[in-house]
């Protein structure tokens, strides 16, 4: 279904609240990196579904980091597309799962404002600094933020107690033999991690709602969490890992940004995809074990560092490269693509024959 | 009393070695972001009466750094404005602060001379890499060195032994009732923490220095200690933190830095200060946290980070933002731009309007 | 002998094999300053009489990294001057050294060919990156990939088992009177530990390439190792280190970067070479500190922070520095710098002496 951006107009002469409701549900989808509101729906009835209280967190989440965006007067343009939303979202999500409280603990509401307002100002500050590469921001104010908040609490925290994270690499107490079943249940698991989902029904909600917006994304999704489950295997992480799809969700983001989203869909893009997600999924095997050290998660800094490093590849991939304030659905990519093509057609084609 | 820039003119035709005290008197009023030498003065006593041996070294320091700034052959108005001095004097600060040897040990001066050369060093490189985005070095180089000379060290080191760093989330083993009188007398030691002195007589003294230049930033600093003992109450840190002012001196820092000094100052400005020294506050914690790991003190990467961010934000701030070549004390900052926008008012509106 | 550019004019109409031959023996090397493709076949043979193992590795490393910059369209002439091949023969030296599994494990070629396959596409993201400031991509890719491999993988890891770092800070427990005929041995074998090897005569024989190369750059790392060893030895490193040449290494490339090869040759680079030799060290030794906590070692993440904050550095230190484009071998430059000054003398001149 794309973008629908149509929708952003007709919803201009709304109520105010219908329409941060519309920023807010894109900002939701932003975080798989889709842009459609009604894909958002599903996601959140997906989160609803797995636990109400960590779907509860991701709405005020993404609603508290849209006002902040709105009060601190960033771009306007940025506030609709839901770009001030996901990484609030996140920060929330994650700040539920590795709390050692039970649910509905009220007080985490508290860090969880706070953290997606440092997520704006991160998402600000850092816009203007990769500026400069034509860079997007992604998921950096997130990943930030949540390690600066496991920092300040521990699993003995009086207020705030945590889980302690485990490395993948760590040796397994009750390893058995090999579940196969398990491990291709993972790969599902692995898109529905990106939301730190770990049930299978919601996880496939989610790929259907990425299904919705984009075909191309979900077979990149599912396609990036498979290699990631690989590379996993190759590394012998622990069994809790694969099982739980936590090793394939680098590489479902990885796949999916490369393949057809920031470049061109083609073959040779979708080749340099595939690399993207094994480099994700091993960079977060490295990085996780890193981390693990002192007990925190390694989260998406894997696959946002190496997507972030192919947008500054040069060669082959650059010609295949789509501005930032160009980029939208990989089928609507490829269409105004080819569009562009069918009206130039010489100047694509000595660009790709000159690199 | 603001920048005293008409003693520049005057003292250019005195004799060199005169000229480099007032240089280096403003490289001692830098570390707190002032730039005065009457001020520079007051802290030298206040530094003296804390410790004399500290004294010593910080002078060593901002001579020595000074010094190879004119060696190297970097800009004039640079190393007459105190800019290659303050970095020297808080690592030569810090050395002899986390040293575990004795006072007046004097094989330290060796390392302080190289610190202190090394931080030149880094000021010059670094300043190349932040031009781009207008960006002030800040006390980057302080905080990069004194890490590694700490890192080459270790408590058992047999020339430079060092204390062993405890993060301010460890469980407190002899922690009592939290005493109200002590965590008010960290507040007015968070200033004095900005030159590590921990004795409440020196620190009133530096924070009369600070007044004498600029009464804004004077009351920032006060303000934005005590939101860093907030922020440090709301995180549970050990009650050593709080009394001895640790947890303060990172938010006075971000709150100097957004409240009037490389912002215009006014209400809006004053906000963003105080959201300033609350993340300056909450990122200090997770770095002591983390870098405590590793037996390693924080130090001033929390509020140099944060600050750097403000500058880089978009949006509302951004309208305030005073161009580094242009950054005064707080007051005049005020005035030039009251100033600006008699000569042309509807320059700065339409551009407010406009964000 | 200097670069043989003649060489490529010649090799221009060869069978495609000879050139990449060529190609290959530049990257050969790079490691290690130089372009030449016959110091190239003198390190290939030092490499080879250390150890044919860690020689095949590295052979493999390098031509499969030249075939992967080739494959994914990488800039032509870069591809020529072989500096898509040091990176990823260094990693694969680092990974044979670093594996604690017998020599001639054959499965190792997997995770080399991969590592080599990762250089290239760190080497073309950063040098989109650090072209703004016309700074190298130097060996900041080996660096990062080499960690993460590491990091991948451990002591007891079921296919790819690695040796655990020391810490050259911590204690020795064999540690004996200091033996001064082992610490001077240590000097030339740091030059060798550029690639990786630890015995004499093969130090000595790539000492000997990068003599015929150009006898400034063999001067310099001879002198930068020594400074190395110095630094060592006034922060008390543990023996073994000393002995090894480990100590050594990371001061010798940052002294080679400095003196003749980035910067016009003069008594002035020279001692700025002798500068960021000992700061090389010193940071050698910090960060083999840090890293060592979980088992990793520096590499030689040292020599190349300090060498590109040398080169950013602005002051006296500018005026000779060379832009990355027209970098030759340290004699060349001086001569092209010569020739360069006798047509326009005014213009140098006048450059010194603004600043």
């Amino acid at each position: 279904m794309g973008d629908m951006l149509w929708l952003d107009k007709l919803v201009q002469d709304w109520w105010w609240g219908l329409q941060l409701l519309i920023w807010g549900l894109r900002g939701v989808t932003r975080v798989i990196l889709a842009n459609n509101p009604l894909s958002g729906l599903l996601i959140l009835a997906a989160l609803l579904w797995a636990s109400p209280w960590q779907a509860l967190l991701g709405i005020v989440g993404v609603l508290c980091s849209t006002l902040t965006a709105i009060i601190t007067g960033q771009d306007r343009s940025e506030v609709c597309g839901g770009l001030h939303g996901y990484n609030g979202m996140l920060v929330s999500l994650l700040m539920g799962v590795f709390s050692s409280s039970r649910d509905w603990y009220w007080p985490l509401l508290l860090p969880v404002c706070l953290g997606s307002v440092t997520c704006v100002l991160l998402f600000s500050s850092l816009s203007s600094l990769l500026d400069r590469w034509d860079l997007p921001v992604a998921v950096f104010p997130f990943n930030m933020t949540i390690l600066l908040f496991l920092l300040c609490t521990g699993p003995q925290h009086p207020y705030f107690p945590r889980h302690w994270s485990v490395p993948p690499g760590a040796r397994d107490m009750n390893a058995t033999q090999l579940n196969v079943l398990q491990v291709l249940r993972g790969i599902p698991l692995g898109v529905g991690q990106i939301y730190a989902c770990s049930a299978l029904g919601p996880s496939l909600l989610i790929l259907g709602a990425v299904l919705l917006y984009s075909p191309i994304l979900a077979v990149h999704a599912l396609l990036g969490s498979a290699i990631g489950t690989l590379a996993g295997l190759s590394m012998a992480v622990s069994q809790s890992c694969l099982y739980s799809g936590l090793s394939g969700f680098n590489g479902a983001l990885g796949c999916m940004a490369v393949g057809g989203l920031f470049f061109t869909f083609s073959w040779r893009t979708h080749l340099f995809a595939i690399s993207s997600a094994f480099f994700s999924a091993y960079m977060d095997i490295a990085l996780s074990n890193l981390l693990g050290t002192v007990g925190l998660p390694a989260c998406s800094w894997a696959a946002t560092i190496v997507a972030t490093l192919m947008m500054l590849m040069t060669g082959t991939l650059k010609a295949y490269r789509i501005p930032i304030g160009h980029v939208q659905s990989p089928e609507q990519n490829l269409r105004s693509c080819n569009q562009w093509e069918a009206g130039s057609p010489t100047d694509r084609d000595r660009e790709s024959t000159d690199v």
